[in-house]
């Protein structure tokens, strides 16, 4: 299964609780992108041009199909890629994230995100304990642990996104929000058994946008968790491998 | 775990697929409400009322604490109950329902809904098949194996519901339409883990009623199916009985 990235994420920002769950089942491949980590290039600042690079890497492996996670921006990428090649992937997995034409996707001008990322009380992973979990009692705990597991290894890390890297996917967010069309009728083509996941409370890509997802894609099954932001995949880590993991070994459609 | 049936329909309704996979693993409980099938007593024309004749039941039978899953008109009288005395579940399955104050409940005026129940060439189940199941070749395929179990058993049947459980019932609806103080204010006191499962299309009560309900109430879990409406549980049979044997199973919140 190959493992797409959230906006200025590196290898380092995949939780080990769910990574570790899923790679006990199956080869996991976590891909840096081009100008991402420590992947030479330039980040593209369209998602077509993102999903163009990952179709690179998978010929240069020699993979054909596989199943994919995209979380948040690399879940825009995976939807790109399967309408682009639609025998790229056998199963997909899309977590907090947004069709093409979708809504409020990453505005991190918002109040609600700002005022954390303009916070310079704030450290390091600090930031996205408060971007990626709810407020509650709950979700602050469920992001200090986190960020504990994140913060585990300590060698051979990845270089940290800057600026650079944040205008280029910004754009590509902002170009992913226009449509010409019908919108949401490219989904319509998407006949990959597709599981689409969110937390209700995602102030970074809201929920809104899996509705549309499991809505017009053919055979999504739409999971949402409670008092649960941008990153419930790895607040509720248990619950998600399981269900991810049977979702992927699943033979019928929905699982 | 106690099972409350939609609109007028009775014990011959549950879909034998559903129930006895879920019954190979714990005792189930159907209930006909007063004035259905061959419970004696009028209908009550609210939830309410229909809420304190299942209290009598449970309390007759000794019941201090089970779990629910309440399909449709059951579901809000399973919310009813549990508003009403917190105690009375353990953990609730919601499907196909709706909170109070939701919308578009049961309008079986809409064109959509009314062609079916009007069209005098159809007889029996063929007109469930239409309501509960897609018109796709999938859903409709899915809704004439559904009508064939529930043909299965012929003998001791209920005494099918007529116009006056239908008027009693469709005022519950009005009824339950409406709402004061903070809408869904309500929902945040219930903190049972919950599952909450729909089909993307469903005409009868639209899937936006169950956001409604897994974004507010603190423990609910949401689950939909693609291509699928009111029916999704029988339509998906085997997907749902084991989502919700592991829901039930499970020791967390969410499962």
């Amino acid at each position: 299964m190959l493992c797409l990235q959230h906006f200025t994420g590196t290898l380092d920002n995949w939780d080990p609780a769910v990574m570790d769950a899923l790679a006990s089942q199956r080869e996991l491949i976590l891909f840096d992108n081009a100008g991402v980590g420590r992947s030479s290039g330039t980040v593209p600042n369209t998602i077509a041009g993102m999903a163009a690079h990952v179709f690179a890497f998978l010929d240069a492996l020699g993979i054909a199909t596989c199943d994919v996670l995209g979380f948040s921006l690399g879940g825009m990428v995976a939807q790109q890629m399967v309408l682009d090649r639609s025998s790229v992937f056998r199963r997909m997995i899309l977590v907090g994230t947004a069709p093409r034409g979708g809504e409020e996707i990453m505005h991190l001008e918002k109040p609600r995100l700002a005022r954390f990322l303009q916070d310079r009380t704030l450290h390091g992973y600090e930031v996205l304990s408060r971007l990626f979990f709810t407020l509650t009692p709950t979700g602050q705990a469920a992001g200090a642990a986190f960020v504990q597991r994140l913060s585990q290894r300590t060698d051979d890390l990845d270089r940290p996104s800057g600026q650079e890297v944040a205008a280029a996917q910004m754009a590509a967010f902002r170009e992913w929000e226009q449509f010409t069309g019908e919108r949401f009728g490219e989904l319509k083509r998407i006949m990959q058994p597709t599981l689409v996941v969110n937390g209700v409370s995602d102030e970074m890509i809201p929920v809104r946008n899996s509705y549309m997802l499991s809505e017009n894609m053919p055979k999504a099954v739409l999971l949402t968790y409670p008092d649960a932001g941008h990153g419930s995949l790895f607040q509720y880590h248990e619950a998600f491998s399981h269900q991810a993991a049977t979702f992927l070994e699943s033979e019928s459609a929905p699982y």
